[in-house]
């Protein structure tokens, strides 16, 4: 590391890291569920594997325009994985299609989060307008993407737990 | 916050709250087990909420010597609740006494996090020499605390699945 990195950029490529260490371990779990396995509940009465996939695509999928880094891909996700509860209607996307788009905007968000220069990650999200953000300088990018790593080890520990079925 | 707020001062105070706030997040869930609760195992066949209170506990007294931030509390914690699965021998711990436990190393490890300085969040951590950190300076306390954060995450996630049998 140059001796020039200043302590923010320090800060920066961590809080970087653990993000992308996080997706690594999440999109490792997803990929070792066939497509019958992401049927099963993480437990008993709970949602489905499949539902958790969606989930974190669509949270994910809305960090981009949150974080200003750029145009959602999936927005038609919303409705059956974050608006509504899991099995409220029958499946709308194919596993396939479901496993690509996960893929997808891991894809896009982890290159736009692995580019940003550290100061920016201080400057403020989507949701804050100038002026709030003036009174309240902690509501920045930086805190969307420590409560959404947080977020991501939330479910990655649910889907630890999920014995797969034989 | 002051205009001479460094970025990597509100870089350390943006990490730092996401570790409080995971920690309380976690406390609240503890509390609301009553101690035959706290017998129930987070899903079928896996650990009791109980060994999870004391594996938690363990965890977050070993890291105020990895952080250099003072001595533990409980290292009698470790056998029981690190190196033995739940269950290997009778508790040999009461249910008060791992409660108290939980909150004074909860307490102690917080009062250090937040009071520590932020440029010295990028010193090392107690598992690496000065020699070696000088050539993986990745390797410092901050690295730590968010590794730690996500493991707060990824077993509350799992505590969140728990259904209370009345």
């Amino acid at each position: 590391m140059s001796s020039t990195t200043s302590a923010a950029e320090r800060f920066a490529v961590c809080v970087v890291k653990a993000w992308t260490g996080a997706i690594a371990s999440l999109d490792k779990q997803f990929a070792s569920f066939t497509d019958d396995e992401l049927q099963q509940e993480i437990a008993p009465g709970k949602n489905r594997v499949f539902y958790l996939l969606g989930h974190m695509t669509a949270v994910h999928d809305r960090m981009l325009p949150l974080l200003r880094l750029g145009e959602r891909l999936h927005p038609e996700l919303d409705q059956p994985f974050l608006t509504d509860a899991d099995r409220t209607s029958p499946d709308q996307i194919a596993v396939d299609a479901l496993r690509t788009a996960w893929v997808d905007v891991s894809t896009a968000l982890n290159s736009a989060v692995v580019s940003l220069p550290a100061e920016e990650w201080l400057l403020r999200h989507d949701a804050v307008s100038e002026a709030d953000f003036a009174k309240e300088p902690h509501r920045h990018r930086l805190s969307v993407l420590l409560s959404r790593t947080s977020h991501v080890g939330f479910h990655s520990g649910q889907l630890a737990l999920v014995v797969k079925k034989k």
